[in-house]
């Protein structure tokens, strides 16, 4: 993993080194906590900065027939560490073998191979280097290059820490927006949905009783997400909108669900429906981009749900491909002339093709990509999905119009996710020249690679 | 783009310039106007030719945002072609990207590449070549060995232009043979129906009443197309028959459509069932080939739809595989006899596989590969997509079998797509005998690429 | 195919030759008779031993056109032996390519390329081979290194010729253990149900009268099977159990099926889920390994199947993905403290990645990869397979703790398939270090590839 890890061509190494590798990152997709910047967090030991909340090192322990105790219990953190060694040092292969030594080089400094036998050593030469106090978020953040972090947050925030960031004088090298994620709106019928809904209306000082009470209240949260910078929505999305029931129902289903009594099955997608399209022409209208995630069920191991809870790595991915539902979708609001900049991501690989012929079908003038497929995701973020991903947009588009890649992710670390994806895709182009595939123009092929790796997510997210 | 493109070994290099570059072309499938052949049809300028209905191209072009003037509207010809050469500098990855230049270097004998620099110099070196007269319908198709070309048929179509064409005795080098496409009779109960069937009897002098009468003159329309060179069907079957109704109550259903009535949709599916039988029961006795296509979804963006039509860039995959369907249909066949050669083709290519184990679950006495799992087709007609098909077709069954290639184009230029298979085929096969997978049989290897090129096309049709 | 055949890189030679490759094989699920083991059998000629019950080969025959009389029928064994040499030249890229000339080359020491030229000469070699009686039962197992053979049994089958294995001192260098094969079991509501339980019944000597007579003799015949060193139970399944009915109705649908009254849907699934619920509660008490088989459609071909009967090559892929389903049955089990370690293997290879992720989603204290994604089945053994397979064990979880390779074959010379396997395998890590991936720690490599041979199937197992 040296300054050539998985560049394999002379034309890879010219690319990545003449054009990615200098790029800054606009990370426009994350979750990480903006007071973590704020207050410019520091971190005790490599342990808890890996394994405190990371799902997809726990998934790999528990593989190994660890006990859980080692993984998100109470071991002591050198302890959990050792056992994270041991099964790195089994898990070639992986993009967790990448991303952590990669991690290792660039922010301690350190190059040993992870396994058993290193693990003290990695562990205390970490430890210096935290102690050291070069490694703290902002200071992670500088270091990286990092310009435009994209938080994730509910209409319901107070953007309290975005604010704050933006007072902030001394925080000049990078700007932490919010990204606007309703998924809770689209909560209908469940226990907790007139809760949230009567918080999202205090959120505004507000009672919602109604559709146009909900409406008016998005609209001003999405005003204030605006004026922090907000430049995109995020929503998970299970189904895609495909039963009309007009607003005027919809109302009607709100009243119902807010009074607590059950909705059928038709109400609550009619609901969902009206809403997201409602959102839709939001976004537009803002110029916004909508990301759309799905594709995943969650808390397959109900036993461990309760004992450990959500997001600890008992995901999976759900393969009844919302395809048709989501050209619907798509086709409405481009039929009502509001089809927002759109992300889509799916979390099943074999819908790569699919996907990617189908966002083809929406174009806008003036806009590059209008409907993007959105980069290798979670499962599929490894290196073989990425190559898949850029094979296939490659193939069924205009790979120069891809807005690249982003983290995803909680830690602050994962900007060598960044760098990693740069390597593979100037390995990917570089191997089109190589081969005599592309002819070898290298301002061409390197504009393309500047423009994926920066320059198309600047301007499609309007930043 | 030299003469050793793609070929990435030394056995690819002899297999391709010893064995496959020099046969001649069945292009058995594909969308040629035969008029545009008899009256030896020749063009003004490269934009209209590569951009004047060519959806392929649109749909990248529009991806960079471009105006729909540019695209299919009023722009001059010259401005198209300049966005043209800028979408497709970005298009690196994309068969396009490919099959552009290899026209240009194969028919105009301009080596430039193909980018906003050189849009004007290509133009007029275009326009030069195309004033020279050296590229009319029959000299393209004379000059790129073509000795087969399958047109598209419909049964209502008188087939003037093949019987002129046979009749022209300066037509000597090719046989232009059309191909019976009966895809509107299973659009039973839409609107366009009963106007349908009325014309298709008017063909034959004759008025359909009912089942019998719709037989009658479609067996009469095949005796037309068999005597016109026909040796093939194609049908775009969204679904396979899979109600049986028996003959009578499809007669009555079709009674009940030709006069305007409403039928339900188990008449629907089972009047479509009746006549595919029929259909696939008739192929067999005349030894047609039934080629079937499915996994389309056309027209997904209506608003684009009632603005440019169709066959204009918006068609999608269909991921909703009618395996279960397909292999219920050719079960029939074959129980009762009379499974023609048939040729399957999903746009869906996650159902490469499934597909390749489906087809071998049928064969014939006497008959090389009597169903077999056709080429790479639209979304999948890429070098990923070629390569991809060879590796399953070679695992799940005997390669030697294939009939190979065919462009599906509506443009005489896209013979440069048997080059670019011919040449995906050879590294393929080339690579397996230098790594030492296969025996370096070049005698062996090389008739199995001469046939796949060529003669078991040649064969398999009857030709 | 020499030495190093698919030993692309210098570390992956090293891994082979110095740790696969010398390995002893547990073959943990076949289809060999033990009866066959028992009283060391021997062969007359390589065209029986090849053909006599290979649909793998079968499938290819009559793809080439061949008459059924040449495949199945009552052709002379030489005339029907050309006929495969001449197919199987034609079929490169195919596993059948590799493995039948490695068995040629293993077991026959002949190194002449299989086509029609050669065919006379082979037959003569092998048949040379045969008379010699170097090639009988036991000694090719003795000479292949197998140290264990897991059998397929139906649980009502007397085991006798496992006894008798186990008691004949002469057979000292392989254990051959049976596979609890319960498939008839689930067969609830068919003709032959009635008949399956009174046989299984019998075996224990008693009469099975309801749910709990059921219960008992089949926990009675798992001892038995335990006593005869049973680790493993193999179940084809269609479909998961996903319709709880409770103990009460699944004993009297049990009592109307016996009784030969139709059941309902609903009450087959209903006693289905009742019965596989039982049995992983078992397996689990037991410590035994449960291996779950899906994705086949059986009998494609009716008219086929009329003439030459199931497993005659008219098999195919099924789709229709039961990953929900087999996701509740894992949960439920797990929930109930007693899901056994457990192999899925699906014949659907777009499934892979769902598959590989859902396993992952659960695990146990002690045990590494306590749900494993099983090796590359049926139409996926083949190189791409095992190749995709290993990539996405790598990358959704710790390829090190993979149980490795069996042939599910019902041919002794099937053992090829282990070398093929791991010459794969160490191709496939070998290029990680190649290419700079993985650490080039030849130690820890060669660790992995040793338990992946050997080892973990070994402790697995329990054996």
């Amino acid at each position: 993993m040296d300054d050539d890890f998985l560049l394999d061509t002379e034309e890879a190494k010219i690319l990545f080194h003449g054009y990615a590798e200098g790029m800054p990152i606009i990370d426009y997709h994350c979750h990480i906590d903006p007071r973590e910047i704020y207050e410019d967090r520091s971190y005790d030991n490599i342990a808890s900065l890996w394994l405190g909340g990371d799902h997809y090192k726990w998934r790999l322990m528990r593989q190994m027939g660890y006990p859980e105790r080692l993984i998100t219990g109470d071991a002591e953190p050198r302890e959990k560490f050792r056992a994270w060694c041991e099964t790195l040092s089994q898990a070639i292969g992986s993009p967790l073998y990448h991303w952590s030594h990669l991690e290792l080089r660039r922010y301690f400094g350190c190059e040993l191979p992870i396994n058993a036998k290193n693990a003290d050593a990695i562990y205390e030469r970490c430890g210096e280097v935290l102690a050291g106090g070069s490694l703290s978020a902002r200071k992670i953040i500088k270091s990286s290059g990092v310009k435009v972090i994209g938080t994730t947050d509910d209409p319901c925030d107070s953007l309290e820490y975005h604010r704050l960031l933006r007072e902030d004088r001394s925080f000049d090298f990078c700007r932490v927006i919010p990204t606007f994620r309703p998924d809770q709106l689209l909560l209908i019928g469940s226990g907790s949905f007139p809760e949230y809904i009567g918080r999202l209306g205090k959120s505004e000082g507000r009672e919602i009783r109604g559709l146009e009470d909900l409406k008016s209240v998005l609209a001003r949260r999405m005003e204030l997400f605006n004026a922090m910078g907000c430049r995109s929505s995020d929503q998970s999305a299970g189904i895609f909108p495909c039963t009309r029931i007009g607003e005027k129902r919809a109302d009607e289903v709100l009243v119902k669900a807010l009074a607590g009594r059950e909705i059928t099955e038709e109400e609550r997608l009619g609901f969902m429906t009206e809403i997201m399209l409602f959102l839709g022409g939001e976004y537009a209208r803002l110029g916004w981009v909508m990301q759309l995630h799905f594709g995943v069920v969650r808390n397959t191991n109900s036993r461990m749900f309760s004992l450990v809870g959500k997001d600890a790595g008992f995901d999976r991915i759900d393969s009844s491909a919302p395809v048709e539902t989501l050209a619907a979708f798509l086709d409405e609001l481009d039929r009502r002339g509001c089809l927002p900049k759109t992300v889509v991501y799916s979390l099943d690989p074999t819908m790569n093709t699919a996907l990617a012929v189908l966002v083809r079908c929406f174009a806008g003038e003036g806009t590059k990509g209008l409907v993007q497929h959105g980069a290798a995701w979670w499962f599929n973020d490894n290196q073989s999905g990425i190559r898949e991903h850029l094979r296939v947009l490659g193939e069924q588009g205009v790979l120069g119009t891809f807005i690249g890649m982003l983290t995803d992710s909680r830690c602050l670390l994962s900007y060598t996710r960044h760098e990693y994806f740069r390597r593979i895709l100037c390995s990917f182009i570089g191997r089109l020249a190589a081969d005599g595939e592309v002819y070898r123009d290298e301002e061409q092929l390197g504009e393309i690679v500047k423009n994926i790796s920066y320059e198309n997510a600047k301007s499609f997210f309007g930043l």
